[in-house]
């Protein structure tokens, strides 16, 4: 479906496995599904439940919604979002549109239910989702950022097929089979930007990701990752530098992020265990995979269909001397934690 | 064939593509082929004639050898290595046993020709390659280092199957099939080190490179990507972390460079362009792909059997003031340039 924006009265858009409390049976309709007029009238099952998908440009298709869940793209949000608002509902957007909005607060919940600030059901307001490599980089750096400051952050994704939609995860799998069969690879999804002679063979290849390149030479992924950490953790100061590859994987993210923090440890602080134990052990939403002996740390298979974001690879830097720099290896599901579960859980916090 | 070792009495042993100068008649054995006594009496084609398999461990296997293409692993090194030397052959050797030796010389020949030192034809000697993911790395770091002195280098790995050996290759290619058949992937080749009933599966998958991890919480494979650095530019301060990652890839491995330099650029130095026009498209065996409108990067497929390494994503580090920083996104054949084509450049030398 294209387009789509889910409109919830209730929260009833939980995954199966986080049990919806049970709505009121006066609201008899408490989720609505809107999308654009090509999808109208589909029927969608959702819990023992079935919905008919409703235009999302008719007239009042936002009347009386309490909670906008958009997921459809920037231009829909960029359109649409308002009008919602502007009904009252709050907006929870997982598209980039409003991330840099000084307005919109940008929300990963598990580490900042403050930055909601004055936002209520009931008044309209717009709520941004990180990008997805943000939200799993940002989940475990966060807590660490909150001990010692972080300075600097260099990070390397490795992007699964998923961040690009359906369409790109069907053509690896499709692209892998042609490869195995000695078939040559069919490429319909990525060919590169602007040059439409140029295609990208996804089966058994990484590549630089596919969002555009802008002038300073990162592209638009990478971009998001600067931007939206400063937002995040509110200062303007902190380094990031990324670089963005996709690799043929289904649907989790992993990153390997270096961090230069600002505190100089002293020689008496275990850095590392303080940071296992105490800092990433306590922090919700995630999980350590770091067993040294048997060479077990997270990989993006292991967290697939999972909600929480595992940690791994946890050392310290030997390149910066003092203590001053960690590397550790993060992998989340792009699907839950990186989009649908985090907007979820923003949901959830206007509930409580 | 396991512990397998070449001896070249002529410059017999270059990949079809690259043309052997015609040795003369006078020789009617150029090439002699050396493996354990499980495969001694094998016989294999190079070029147009066929060769039996020797026992490397019968008396008189390295007598008459002037070059001794090593790459059956450390243990074999060590064992015979010192045999070859004592015959008086320069063993070019493919492990790591070596590499650290203050007398051997670390030698990648584009961009190091003159740590091969005094070895001479004639003169038993041994000359050890560096690991694969050092030598990509350093293709296009060392040049830039030459410029403006690397002072730090954060490295994220995208590391191919073939790094592993051809049982590693088998095993991404039988799972995914099984994967895409819908049946449990089998896992023989990458069972987690010390802990036998743990399996990483790799289809579909990416995970911590498997060497062994020591006790500062870095695998070997990182630990070499340290050491050999310093030792390759003769620097003990540069400061050099990684993370080695394994990617369903077969053949090329990708990095991902961070790097920091000592000089501080003035503003009117174009670094980017100095960087790529005059520095790296002026290197050997580096070929630059960097098309920022067309998002046409290096990818591992695309280097695959090919010499020459690849760079691009180069831009300026956003993170570091003064132009001080850049990133750069690399990949080589790790068959061709990440081992066997190092070391007949190598034997080349030793040739000329």
């Amino acid at each position: 479906m294209q387009a789509a924006a889910a409109a919830v009265r209730h929260p009833r858009l939980f995954p199966p496995s986080r049990p919806a409390p049970r709505g009121t049976s006066a609201h008899p309709a408490p989720l609505r599904l809107l999308a654009c007029h090509r999808s109208a009238g589909k029927r969608l099952a959702f819990e023992d439940r079935e919905y008919t998908v409703q235009d999302l440009a008719a007239p009042g298709a936002f009347d009386g919604v309490d909670i906008a869940l958009f997921s459809a793209g920037g231009s829909v949000s960029r359109k649409y979002g308002p009008a919602a608002v502007a009904r009252g509902a709050v907006v929870v957007d997982n598209s980039s549109a409003f991330r840099m909005d000084p307005e919109v607060p940008l929300v990963i919940p598990e580490v900042s239910p403050e930055a909601m600030g004055n936002v209520r059901l009931g008044q309209g307001a717009i709520v941004a989702n990180p990008n997805c490599s943000t939200i799993i980089c940002l989940m475990a750096a966060t807590p660490l950022h909150r001990h010692a400051k972080v300075l600097r952050m260099v990070v390397s994704t490795y992007q699964a097929a998923s961040g690009a939609g359906a369409a790109a995860m069907e053509e690896l799998k499709l692209q892998t089979q042609e490869v195995l069969e000695g078939e040559g690879a069919n490429t319909q999804y990525f060919q590169t930007a602007g040059c439409s002679g140029l295609q990208i063979e996804y089966a058994f290849n990484i590549f630089s990701h596919n969002a555009p390149v802008l002038e300073n030479g990162y592209n638009e992924e990478e971009m998001k990752m600067v931007k939206e950490t400063r937002k995040f953790w509110n200062d303007k100061d902190v380094k990031v530098t990324a670089t963005c590859i996709r690799v043929p994987v289904m649907r989790a993210h992993a990153e390997s992020v270096n961090l230069q923090f600002e505190k100089p440890l002293d020689e008496k602080t275990n850095w590392l265990c303080l940071c296992c134990s105490i800092i990433l052990r306590g922090a919700p939403g995630v999980t350590i995979i770091d067993d040294r002996a048997s060479n077990r740390f997270p990989t993006p298979l292991e967290v697939s269909d999972k909600d929480d974001v595992a940690v791994g690879r946890i050392r310290l830097d030997l390149s910066l001397d003092d203590n001053r720099g960690l590397d550790i290896f993060v992998c989340g599901d792009q699907i839950r934690k990186g989009a649908a579960l985090n907007a979820v859980q923003i949901a959830e916090m206007l509930l409580k």
